[in-house]
């Protein structure tokens, strides 16, 4: 398949290769539209979609959302993503222009290509092909579609799940199309994901001689002894859908050269990802107690990016993993681990599942999805709103 | 006293204070001599002692020293110390010219007046107030003096020492002139020094996501595990005449600030102050066994700067106390504890004590000593020599 040649609907089903070029030629990175998102409400429009578009935040941190919903009725299935990408690192590196859309040897290269603008694609090409089968749906299809999920994330999927829940637009499931493969379509759907907490702890002591140490209080001692207290054990032996929690030291800073001076502070900083046997309150409690107790004045910076969550399977991802299996063959793993994702927001709303295509070229240099993969995913779509949409 | 004024025998017995401040106003900031050391040798010479200079190392390392002999019998009593000094630091801060030896309210100031030019004039006066006293002495009295105890003393003590080695020159007991005394004169007499080992451990580890750990090694982890190990207990409980040995971390350094990442690498620094209960080399094969328990890929430079070494209270060191106890009244302690000296090197090749001024003021700003504590001290080094030299 040549670079620019026009693909018909037998080679394209529901347009979703030619939509996910269209897109990856925005140069959405965060926090640019990069025309993305105008781009995805004309087509959503086309295809008979009420489209709102919901830029939140002020100046540089103006964020473009949309929410675009079809039908008012029940059952209301969401699908979410984002339009943005991460920067393409150094162009010269890249085999082709990773704002071309270029498609070689049946391989769709370009930054976003399977994070996430070639899943956004396939899903509205499944809408199209399963509106082309049932005509008008009994329930109501909608998207929920950010420009900062790469970013801060603050005025995005947040944001637009405030304004839906202010305007009776929360969904009874929601689907993400995030990469959840690892290596080939078809291996996994993410039904929840860990929680994530650092903390940042910095210990005072008193400077000193190292040849007189009862003269000083040495602030690395009482670090190793915390830290000693807090990474001894497991944290957990993981729970029925979790792998077990980790916690994770990522930084120790005391920067004194000076081999005989005990130093006057040292601090560290900390990450744990977490399964549904603990809370961010319960975990930061946790590390205080543990400070407090071997350095009493020290200073514990601790935030919560995200709790963990579950969705317990049930009738919508069983349809979609029904589906996976049509289509690929493969019988998914139902998984919750890796990184964060928008779906730790929306989790707060409604039950949340994701899949998405292969991830394995994500944030890459010649980021990439094959123009099968992309059929295939568009199939699983299909198949999955032809199973909860009645 | 007024500044300038030009003191008799009744007040200045041996001349302690004019060849103190002689010596502070010669600017021997290591390793420049400043005319120290010719000046020392001039007034040994003029007492009858033999002097040679012994000038080791090339160029920018070159660092005078000289050892001086009166009579060539037995008993043979060493003096030893440094006419270097450390750097004045803000000249601005100081009340009185550091390098001008002015004497203010019975206070002599400058930079070395306690450590250890007083100790030095304190000594030669007392040799001349002994020798004023029996003439010629039995047995001998000689003088180890070198420009480079506050530098890397490299080419200083130690070279000296090989001289008097390979010349017949080592005497039976070394009393080294350092300011022992913390606060007030009389009340310590070192008899000995723990050992200091500085090492520096280097883990590497595999980079990685914090949320995949499996995937990354943590050389944050691997370090914390061995630092536990190495401090989890203390290194003894002391000996007859050592306090504890004591191991304090001084550094670690990562230096990681993204939050999401497992670092590549992870440092740290370490310090054993030790007593007799261990050597250098018994410590450091601890330190690689437990490293490469924990991190078999750590690299650990280890360096021993000097060995703990203890001289048994026998008659030198009596002669020392009884004579503290005569002049100030008080019974000195005998302890082993605080930093090193030039000492350690002495312990190779002879029994040595260290006694001399107030330490209080040494290396900081407006450093000085009492014209009363030179005399004591004066008096001091005379009782001595009187109880050693028959």
């Amino acid at each position: 398949m040549a670079d620019g040649a026009v693909m018909d609907a037998d080679q394209d089903p529901g347009g979703a290769v030619s939509l996910a070029r269209d897109l990856i030629r925005c140069p959405s990175v965060t926090p640019d539209d990069g025309c993305a998102i105008s781009a995805l409400a004309g087509v959503l429009e086309g295809i008979g979609f009420s489209v709102t578009l919901l830029p939140f935040g002020e100046g540089a941190a103006r964020t473009p959302n949309l929410f675009a919903r079809l039908g008012t009725g029940q059952p209301h299935v969401c699908f979410a993503g984002h339009t943005d990408v991460v920067p393409v690192g150094n162009a010269a590196q890249w085999s082709h222009d990773p704002f071309g859309g270029e498609i070689h040897d049946g391989i769709l290269f370009g930054r976003g290509a399977c994070d996430m603008k070639g899943g956004i694609a396939a899903f509205v090409a499944a809408v199209r092909l399963y509106l082309g089968k049932v005509g008008t749906p009994q329930g109501s299809i909608s998207l929920l579609i950010t420009g900062d999920e790469e970013g801060p994330a603050t005025n995005g999927t947040v944001r637009v799940l405030e304004w839906m829940a202010e305007h009776g637009q929360i969904p009874g499931f929601c689907l993400v199309g995030e990469p959840t493969n690892p290596a080939g379509m078809g291996e996994m759907i993410k039904i929840g994901r860990r929680g994530s907490l650092n903390a940042r702890i910095v210990v005072p002591g008193t400077q000193g001689h190292v040849a007189y140490p009862h003269r000083a209080d040495n602030p690395v001692h009482r670090l190793l002894a915390l830290l000693g207290e807090l990474t001894v054990a497991p944290l957990d032996g993981g729970s029925d859908w979790f792998d077990a929690s980790s916690l994770q030291v990522t930084s120790l800073d005391v920067g004194n050269t000076a081999t005989n001076v005990i130093p006057a502070q040292a601090e560290t900083r900390l990450n744990i990802r977490f399964n549904d046997l603990h809370t961010g309150a319960d975990l930061a409690g946790w590390i205080r107690t543990v400070v407090a107790r071997h350095a009493p004045r020290a200073r514990v910076d601790i935030s919560v990016s995200g709790e963990s969550f579950l969705t317990e399977p049930g009738a919508p991802v069983e349809a979609l993993r029904a589906s996976v299996r049509a289509v690929t063959g493969q019988v998914p793993r139902l998984d919750t681990g890796g990184g964060t994702s928008d779906a730790r927001f929306i989790a707060r709303y409604c039950d949340v599942a994701e899949f998405g295509l292969v991830g394995a070229s994500m944030h890459k240099t010649d980021e990439h999805v094959t123009v099968a993969d992309l059929r295939q995913l568009t199939a699983i779509y299909t198949g999955f709103l032809e199973k909860v949409m009645h």
